[in-house]
C-alpha cells in the first residue's frame, strides 16, 4: 500500500480498513509519508468524514503509534476529565484535587491554550516555579503521592498526533470530528483510565458553536472510550459566556484556589457548580459513588473540609510550584497591573456575550498565544462582574480588564465592550450543563 | 488572505473568485505556501471540483505564474495540437511538419511519456543527435526558418505547473477534469496561439477511459481555449488499441518518416488518418484553409508531394539532430534488436486490447520510465501485427516485439498476449475519431 494507494482511495470516499488507517498512522510516526501527502489524506477524510469503524482503528493506530501509561500499582480507580476548550474555563484546576480527596487517582495529560481557549498547562505556569514538564516516571510518583498529576504531553505518548495536529493547524483542517476524536481519545486512552468524563463545550466561544455539533462531537468521543473499555460519559455545557468571575492564567489559578477555600460568589458559582457536576460523575462512573446525589454530596464536603486544597497543596510541592499561594492567594496577583473598568452605555439586560472576540482580546495583550512562538504574559486578562441576564444601568461596571498599560487596554477596550450586548429583554437562561451523553 | 483562509474555504466547498484563485497560485510560485498546504487545498480542490469562473481564473492565474511567448513577429497564423496521451499516439511528428509545410507556425511544446503513455520528447530524443531543449529564442528561430519547433518546457514556462504537476503525481491527485485543463491549458495558452486542437482520447489505453470522463475534459477545454479567445476545439478519438503500427520510440519515428514518404499501409493508416484530421481542423481553424474537406486534401498533397517531409528534413537539421534518417528511416532501427513473435493459440477475432497493458508492458523493458528517474531505451517496443476486428487463425503472428533479450520477452511476452483477446464474433467498430467538441 503506498501513499497514493491510500490517498485515492479516500479521496473517492471509500472506507479504509484497519490495516489501511494503520498504515497511514505508521507512515506519519516513521516520516516515511512527507507532510504534503499527509495533508492530502486527512483533507480528504475531513471532507469525507470517517465512519465508527474506521474512527475506533485511527483512535487505536494513534494510540499505539508511541508509549502508553501504566498505572496498574496505582492503587486507587484511574480517572481524567478532557475538556473541548473554552474561556475561563477552569474546572481542571479544581477536579483534579478534588477528585484525588474523593479517591480517584488522575493522570491528566493537559494541552496549552488554543485560538482563543486557554490551556491547562498555560494556567499551572502562572504558579511561581511548577513545573508541567513530567518524564513518565515522575508522573507515576506524583500520582501515587497526591492523587493527581498535572503535566504535558511527553514526547513519547502519541507522536503521530503531534505532528498530524501542527499540520491540520497550519492547513484549516481542525475542526473536522473524526480528527478532533482520534486526537482527543488517543491521548486520554494512553493515560489507561478505568473512566473518563468528557466536557463539550457548545456555543460562540466553543469550537463546536451549536448543539447539534457539540452532541455528535461528544457521541463519537463517547463511542470512541466506550469501545476501549473506558467508562465514559460527556456533559455539553454551555459556553456562551466567560466560565466564572476570570478569565485569564494567574486570575483564574487566584480563582479556583478561593473557591478550594470555601470563598464562593455568584460570579464564581458557575465554576464551582461544573467542577462538582463532572467530579461527581468521575466518582459515579469508577464506582467510587453510588450514584450521582450522593457524589455530589462527596464533593461539596471535600471543598468544604480543606480536603481538596490540601491535595493540591501537596501537588504544588511536588511539581515545585510555590505551595504558599494556597493560603495566601492574592500573592498570584501582580502588584504593578493596571485595571481598567469596561461601562455599560445605557440600561438593559446582557442579553450576548461574544465570548470568543473575549477571548481573542485576551490573548491580543499576551494572555494567549497569536501565534505559536508567542510567550504568555500569565497576570493579564478580563474579571467579569455581570453574567448573560443581569440587568445593568448606565454607567454600571460590566468587567474589568488586568493589563499592563493604558494603550493595551485602548487596543481592546472598545472590541470587549462590542463583546457585550445590552438589549431590552432578559435572555432565557439555557443552563449551564445542556445536554448528557452517555453512549 | 492566509493560505488557512483560503483551504477553509475550498474544504467547506465555497467558490473562489478571481483574487483568490491568484493568490493560491502567487504562493505556488513564491514559495510562501509550504508543500502541505498546497497539496492540502488541492485535495479539497479534486474533491469539490471548480466551477467555469473558478477554471477560468485557475488557467489565467498559472499562464501568468511565468513568461509567455511571443511570436507576433512570426508572419504566419500560430497553431498547436495537445493530446491527452496514448499508446502509439504520434501524431505530433506528422501534424508539426504537415501543418508548417501548409503555412502554419506550431511552436509545440511537448511532454515526456508519463505512466503508461509515450511522450513526444522521448521519441524526438531516438533521432541521434536531436535536442528538445531549446529557450525561448531557440524555438522563435527554429520556428521562423522551418516552420515548427519540438521542445521541453523550458523552466520559466507556467513554474507553478511543474510544482502543482509533481505534488499531485506524488499525492494521487493527477484525474481531475479542472486540474488537467489548468495544467494543459496553461502551458497551451502561454504559446501564443491562433488556434488549438486538442486530441482527447477515450478507451482503455487513455487516462479517461470512458466517452463521458472524454466528453467532460474536452468540454472544459474547449471552454478554457475559448475563454483566452484561442479558436479551439477538440476531436475524441478511440485509445481502444495503440494507434498505428508502432509504439516505442524510434519505432513510431520511423514509421512517420515513412508515412511522410508515402509508404503507408493496413497498419500504418490510422495514423495517417488521424494527422491529416487533427491538422486539417487547424488549417480551418487559423482560416488557411476555407472547409475541412480542402483543408484535408491539402494535407494529402503536402504528404504526397514530399513537403511535410521536407520540413521535417530541416526542423531536424536546426534542432541538431540527423536529417540522413528521412532517407533512409530504416535507419532509427537498431541492428542488434531482437523481435519475438505473439501468435494466436486459437481462430477468431481480435475482440479487445488492453492497451493501458500493452504500454505498460512496453515501459516495463525500457521503452517508458516505470519511476522519474529512470532512462528509455529508444529502440524496443511492439509491431502491431493485427487490428481489433481483424480474423486470426491458430498460430498466426499478432505482434511482434523489439526487445534487447529473450529473457526481456519472457518477462513481458505473457502480458502482452493476453492483452490481446481473440474471441468469437467481430466486434463492432466504433471508428478512429468518436466525437468532435466545438464549444
Amino acid at each position: 500500500m503506498t501513499p497514493q494507494d491510500l490517498i485515492r482511495k479516500k479521496r473517492d470516499g471509500a472506507r479504509f480498513n484497519e490495516n489501511e488507517i494503520k498504515a497511514f498512522i505508521d507512515g506519519v510516526s516513521d516520516g516515511s509519508w512527507a507532510d504534503y501527502q499527509i495533508t492530502a489524506l486527512v483533507m480528504a477524510m475531513f471532507i469525507h468524514g470517517l465512519n465508527l469503524t474506521e474512527q475506533s482503528a485511527l483512535v487505536r493506530a494513534m494510540l499505539y503509534s508511541g508509549e502508553t501509561l501504566d498505572f496498574s500499582d496505582v492503587d486507587a480507580p484511574k480517572a481524567d476529565k478532557h475538556s473541548t476548550g473554552g474561556v475561563g474555563d477552569k474546572t481542571s484546576l479544581i477536579i483534579a484535587p478534588l477528585a484525588a480527596a474523593c479517591g480517584v487517582a488522575v493522570p491528566m495529560i493537559s494541552g496549552r491554550g488554543l485560538g482563543h481557549t486557554g490551556g491547562t498547562l498555560d494556567k499551572l505556569e502562572s504558579i511561581p516555579g511548577y513545573n508541567v514538564r513530567l518524564t513518565t516516571s515522575q508522573i507515576k510518583q506524583v500520582l501515587k503521592k497526591c492523587g493527581f498529576a498535572l503535566a504535558g504531553q511527553t514526547k513519547k505518548l502519541v507522536p503521530a498526533d503531534r505532528k498530524l495536529y501542527a499540520l491540520r493547524d497550519a492547513c484549516a483542517m481542525v475542526e473536522s470530528v473524526p480528527l478532533i476524536v482520534a486526537s482527543i481519545m488517543s491521548k486520554k486512552l494512553a493515560e489507561g483510565l478505568d473512566a473518563l468524563v468528557l466536557d463539550v463545550k457548545t456555543g460562540n466561544g466553543a469550537f463546536m458553536d451549536t448543539l447539534w455539533d457539540a452532541r455528535v462531537l461528544a457521541k463519537y468521543l463517547v463511542a470512541a472510550g466506550k469501545d476501549f473499555g473506558v467508562n465514559t460519559e460527556a456533559v455539553i455545557s454551555d459556553m456562551n459566556q466567560p466560565l466564572g468571575r476570570f478569565a485569564g492564567n494567574a486570575l483564574e489559578v487566584y480563582e479556583c484556589l478561593n473557591i478550594m477555600r470555601g470563598e464562593v460568589d455568584e460570579l464564581s458559582q458557575p465554576t464551582l457548580d461544573l467542577s462538582i457536576d463532572l467530579t461527581a460523575r468521575i466518582l459515579v462512573l469508577t464506582g467510587v459513588e453510588p450514584d450521582f446525589e450522593a457524589a455530589c454530596a462527596k464533593c461539596l464536603e471535600k471543598i468544604r473540609d480543606g480536603g481538596a486544597l490540601e491535595k493540591f497543596r501537596k501537588n504544588i510541592e511536588l511539581q515545585k510550584g510555590d505551595p504558599t499561594i494556597c493560603d495566601d492567594p492574592g500573592k498570584l496577583l501582580e502588584k504593578g497591573i493596571k485595571r481598567f473598568d469596561l461601562v455599560a452605555d445605557g440600561p438593559g439586560f446582557i442579553d450576548e456575550i461574544d465570548t470568543r472576540a473575549v477571548g481573542a482580546a485576551i490573548c491580543a495583550i499576551g494572555g494567549g498565544r497569536v501565534k505559536a512562538e508567542d510567550g504568555i504574559d500569565y497576570a493579564v486578562g478580563l474579571e467579569c462582574r455581570t453574567k448573560l441576564g443581569d440587568s445593568v444601568s448606565k454607567g454600571d461596571v460590566i468587567g474589568t480588564v488586568y493589563c499592563r498599560s493604558k494603550s493595551q487596554f485602548e487596543a481592546i477596550g472598545e472590541k470587549l465592550r462590542n463583546a457585550y450586548r445590552i438589549g431590552g429583554e432578559k435572555p432565557k437562561y439555557l443552563g449551564l450543563v445542556r445536554e448528557i451523553v452517555v453512549a
